[in-house]
């Protein structure tokens, strides 16, 4: 059973031209003119694009005794709906438990995929038994990227000096080190304070993780990625603090990615100020929403390429886990959702104006992810060999966002009334047609893991240079007795 | 007669894998495992890789009644040498000449090229005239792209208001504005003072054109391009000041490129205080040779991707040519050779050290430019339907530039005695073997011109973007009579 | 007869300490306590400091047959009224006229000052003349700042070369260069397409005059400073792209100054959107205000020091001049008052804020200012010896600015309603009272020509070490013959 | 008994003039011309300054068992030799150990100070004894800056927690938080690398503490000194990625100081490649010399004012003190001596060479710091009513810096061999001449404690600023019922 998608126009990071597409067992076999295949898909009047990457999601994940309500099946299916082929969820161990336990968690979670995934590492806390196990985690588990969270301390915070040790060990391994980049013991203070003074509703959640704590862990993790020896990759850069440390040492040759959100890109602090709690609730995520000048910020990112990859964080809460944090708000749980909505809202806000190319937007959405995590060309090209995840995308189909037909298993919809332009007409995962002309066709279990090896040239690069550079002993002539 | 590159490894901007490569009638037909041809070229232990675009050289240039010594035939044959298969010459029309003239004039010279070539169009003058031509060029003789001189006072050089009109025009065509940055006003006032204090020699060549003039050129044009809603691309961006207005408007959102030299790369200024006249004059080229400094800065801009290109603006004059300016140096002629020792050197410096990753040189020696150009992927791709410009590049060959065994028509080399590491094995001119195993098997005349439409998709986009938000009138109530 | 000012706290750049202040013929003679004179001037409650120095006014400017409608009359009224105890304005040579010619014109206008004051000397064209008349009008005037007008194209505008070899003619004298820093090229081009669509409201005006374009030309004049070895003085700062490249300069040791407008700081685009063209019109002046970004970019360069003096610009015309634009903005005559109104607001918006101490209020409405134009410490302080220039300030006095009540001679106030408290109880020129307790006793021809030598210490300080790091010829071996 | 500065030219930060300076009871009474004293000193062909202020030493601190070898006595001798009068000690309790106890300690040191002398207060942990005892150095003790250590892990460092709880403690007191700026984890992490890769000479001190991790450090003390809302005082910046945090800082309003060092301005890294082991070690400090791109910051930095004070941080350890180090760099003990030579080697490298004008050469060596400190016009001030801590400089007089005539406890001098020009002719310590052309004539036990308010204008405006602009509490409807 062959598939072919006829009449479109294929748009990839690099280019774009006309061709069709033919599929075979889930792959891609032939690309160019004219073809044909046991079912036909009409892309007249559509880009073909390879589907989109989510490299930031918490699906299932555990939370105060209960978990965050996309699990893999409502929250894959979401992504599919929204052109989305593949999402990379973090494995959380508790502080104390082993790297492979946690993975085991996840691999019980994940089977209900519909699309394929892959799973980041986080280091929650640092021993022994987690320095070797980072190496089964590399060498058998397919797994080359490990989450830092610098802030939630007392819970997933690590500290610069097991940050460091874990991005040296990265470097051995052929490793990259993710960050959650906010100082935690700042934050926690803040927090304290604000509850304090009374100010315990959702806007002081913003008020507590300011964009200069952002910034501030974004540099310190940049400067010790750069002692280690290890390229860094940023998870949710929200502001302009952040993305100048990342801008000023990218400009210093350091190998560093950013990744905004489209929460971020697209909606704003006032959100906070909402007269409705729920309202100002349900976009309670950490980092907050920032203002207009960040927003700016991150689209010239986007544009000049200071930044690399458009996530969306997508940890969703539904208004009654939200309300956990009434008269509280160090206790709303942090999450907004996303997942459908990141590729048509980012099309809409960035292709339709004129910031993005059309290939930019498959480089950010999928392209350059795929090669940072090393599952390229399998995810995120559209080439001879690679997966048939492909979104046949119709710039022409609108709608208004709303959660009342969303695939997302929660009440609300942080994007509720937006009005986006481009979306899928097809979204295929391995050869699968998931999304049919607006229709969800969707398989829970039908997601496999995506292995990924260490060793990007990236990597490879910047061990010879830092080998190239590194501190060289002074031969002496007459070194004295020691005065002690 | 198909040809087969068998056993090597493809390296592209995007990718590294094993693959055999098949041409047929001068494209690449088939990439993959196990091809067989009428003819097989071992690529074993190397890379292959798209061949290199030069998108700067200046073959037989008019100059003070002779011309620059290496023409469309010695010039592209160096090219080829070096894995070269593509280069960009100016046409440079004498102020007053039509433009559609000077094209044909460097259309009679390049029937001689050894491989490809395309041409950008200088604007040297304005007038009416002009202004209608440039439609024709874009439209009829394939060039999308209009160099500017801001120096060269008296001769090349536009004024603002004259930059900012053709800028304008390139908007309405979907062409992108090309600038030679250096404040044309300021180099001849400095030029003049130093002769009048005596420093006639070819270090006040460099002491004339200081970083800061680069800079100012530089940071004028993007404003330019700004307003007239164009991309603009910088030549022979060498210095930190120059890449810091490219960053700076980069990290606006701003279109622009940089295009560092390989030369300014990898000499530095104190060539040009070589006690030797000759040595010294030989180097002489606008802008000079700058310190480590602004290296470190363009290597960072290319590890970056605030620099998308290196080039060698290659210009032979023989020591007898240069040996005009003994006793003035404002008439040493300016241009230094290049071609044949860009991408070793490059490779050398750049890759073996661990600076850039194999692909990122790919992307910097041709397919970004190639993209920038608009002629991507028939150049600066190793795909399916695109010309064999191949260069088998074999990273264990080793040899010292030397003068002796160089293409060049010119009795020196700037690189001289330079050790380098990575060479081509075989070089293939549209499936022509232009190289062969270190021997030189080019052919005159076979090179073609490659036609380049407008409107690349960053055009297009900064079209959109302009539009948006283009000013709007205020409606008002109460629009009093006129004072006057 | 002396005076005294009793019971204050005097205020500098400097220290903040209690102490009477003695006056005799003009002169403060005596800082003390317990301090007793003929007259007594109460200051209980109140600041004592440096009446205010404003270095940038156009009173009686000739403007299209007309002139500006504040004169050295009632202009330097209002500036007593505010605070304000000298003035500088500019002697504008129409291109052709000879320097010494424009000041006899400015003298003749300015016998009727209240206050004392100062000229700079614009360079509006360049002749052998202009050269030679510039030594006299450094030594013979007491004028060491030459303006610069690098916008108003074929009236008022000097191009590159000119702008170089004035300031190097500058350098020689000892002299400051000042510029108007906007692109005149790109501006006019601008006004002509924003007529041709139609654009004719006062807005187009803020649209032909972009922030890039005072950006560039700031750049531009920096680079020229410093390639002829002379510290600059940017006027009229408006905007974040100009501050940058002041910042930028400065942070490479170069001595550049910045001034922005008190209406710049509180006053943003906004107003050339207001329905009403009068209202709109009112506000049209060069830069034209910009939004809240600009503004904080202007303040935080206060609180820093990259940013130097804050000053008015104050060119007043009536709304009925203003009129002459009705249907062609660029007709629009450009220029706000100020004068009486700067030391008001900068105190409410500056120091009520806590944005700036008093001590920085001082250092940027006079201190600051007088050291640069090298009439410190006559002006700008409070110390034994210095002019009895000096404002006794109410930090608790308060009123809502009005045309109604102003000095000005015009008919609208650009900060109409906004309520400021800090305001003179008495403003003193030269141990004269010119306000009293709120009441003008201002005389019409008080004031004096304040002559400025030339060579500040920043001056000379630039001058060694541009001797010390000039270019050196480099002897040597072996000159060919020349090639010619 | 009076004494009367004769013939010479008063020069402050503010101001150039011929004036004579009469004292009297330790205190400049007068300042005119043709005073006359019953002591005259001559002052012909010499600048009379403010005495300098070091606000950075390290006298008899306790060290491993030991002492730095300058105490009270040599420190302040050498101090005076140089043309300072005036140094600011570290008042350094052991961890656990009280502050007021601390302050006992030092206070018993002192009594032999030959010039007046103050403390700041280090924070080497935290408690509520420390809270509370914060208060009363402040108030009682006359000490308004608290110093902390982001380095020395496991000995004085402190961590963020404490440091922001610190610095809001020294916002209510009015107090000014100082940071000695590394990042102490991974200081202590390169420390231990090194030593085990057998990198165990001097050389390695330096590759342990490379520009980045006192850039970080840097950058996170400026954020979290902005959360609590009081300024920064950054000692030894040493390199451009601290400056750049500062400057960065600067720029949006805040408010930071940097001190570079003399040493940091002059000396530069090659010292620790030194083949002689004793050399190098004799050059161990935190942090260490950098390379001349960082010297050339510094240098900027103090003319555009991002860079406030010059200090020496002087903490002489003989060459038997240096060796227990051998083998085990981390044994070195730091410091570096400094006190005699800061003033000279800033005149010759900064006034003689053009960089800095002579009242700027005042600003950094005594004003600038007696105002942050606030003890201005007391000290860095030539006022009728300062005190009479008075340089005469000759800037003709020259010597050759040697270990073999300075004034300091120690066996070497970093700056040996150095040719300087500019030095004390005579230097006055509250009236008293120290330094009589050339002749020492300190005495032990004349120098003071100097007493220091809190609430300086810059932490009372920042204050101000920081309540205005606090987080506010949003007004809600509709708070539902709590989740939980």
């Amino acid at each position: 059973m062959t598939k072919v998608i006829k009449n479109g126009t294929v748009v990839t990071a690099d280019l774009t031209y006309k061709a069709d597409v033919l599929i075979e067992d889930g792959k891609i076999v032939e690309i160019g003119p004219n073809l044909s295949g046991d079912e036909e898909l009409d892309a007249t009047g559509c880009y073909v694009m390879p589907g989109g990457v989510d490299p930031h999601t918490h699906l299932e994940m555990p939370f105060m005794g209960t978990y965050s309500s996309d699990d893999f099946d409502s929250g894959t299916r979401a992504a599919l709906a929204g052109g989305t082929t593949m999402v990379v969820d973090f494995a959380l161990p508790s502080p104390g438990q082993g790297l492979l336990d946690a993975i085991q968690m996840w691999d019980n979670k994940s089977t209900r995929a519909n699309c394929d995934y892959s799973f980041h590492m986080a280091i929650t806390w640092w021993s022994e038994q987690v320095f070797n196990e980072m190496e089964t985690v590399v060498r058998d588990k397919g797994i080359n990227t490990f989450k830092h969270f610098m802030a939630y301390k007392g819970a997933l915070m690590v500290n610069d000096d097991e940050m460091y040790v874990s991005f040296k060990r990265c470097a051995e391994l052929g490793a990259t080190p993710l960050v959650h980049a906010e100082n935690g013991d700042v934050v926690a203070e803040l927090q304290r304070k604000l509850m304090e003074e009374g100010n315990n509703g959702p806007e002081a959640h913003a008020y507590s993780r300011p964009p200069e704590v952002e910034g501030e862990a974004t540099n310190r993790a940049i400067m010790i990625a750069d002692m280690a020896g290890v390229p860094l990759y940023v998870v949710h850069t929200s502001c302009e603090e952040s993305h100048e440390a990342i801008r000023r040492a990218r400009t210093q040759g350091k190998r560093v990615y950013g990744e905004p959100l489209i929460q971020h890109l697209t909606l704003d602090e006032s959100e906070y100020f909402d007269k409705d709690w729920d309202h100002a609730a349900r976009r309670v995520m950490s980092p907050p929403f920032r203002n207009k000048k960040h927003q700016d910020s991150l689209w010239a990112g986007l544009q000049s390429g200071s930044l690399s990859v458009v996530a969306t964080d997508h940890c969703a809460f539904t208004t009654d886990q939200k309300r956990y944090g009434v008269g509280d708000f160090t206790k709303i749980p942090n999450g907004t959702g996303g997942l459908e909505d990141r590729m048509p809202m980012l099309w809409t806000h960035g292709v339709e104006t004129g910031r993005l190319t059309p290939n930019e937007f498959v480089a950010v959405t999928s392209t350059n992810i795929a090669k940072i995590l090393n599952c390229y060309p399998k995810k995120g090209a559209i080439l001879v060999g690679a997966d048939a995840d492909i979104v046949v995308w119709d710039p022409a189909r609108e709608k208004t966002i709303s959660a009342n037909n969303q695939q997302s298993a929660i009440d609300y919809n942080v994007f509720e009334g937006q009005q986006v332009k481009g979306l899928p007409r097809f979204t295929l995962t391995r050869g699968k047609v998931a999304v049919h002309d607006g229709e969800i066709r969707a398989e829970e279990g039908h997601g496999e893991f995506v292995m990924r090896a260490p060793n990007t040239p990236v990597n490879k690069a910047l061990s010879t240079w830092k080998e190239l550079t590194a501190p060289r002993r002074v031969e002496r002539t007459g070194i004295p007795a020691s005065g002690v």
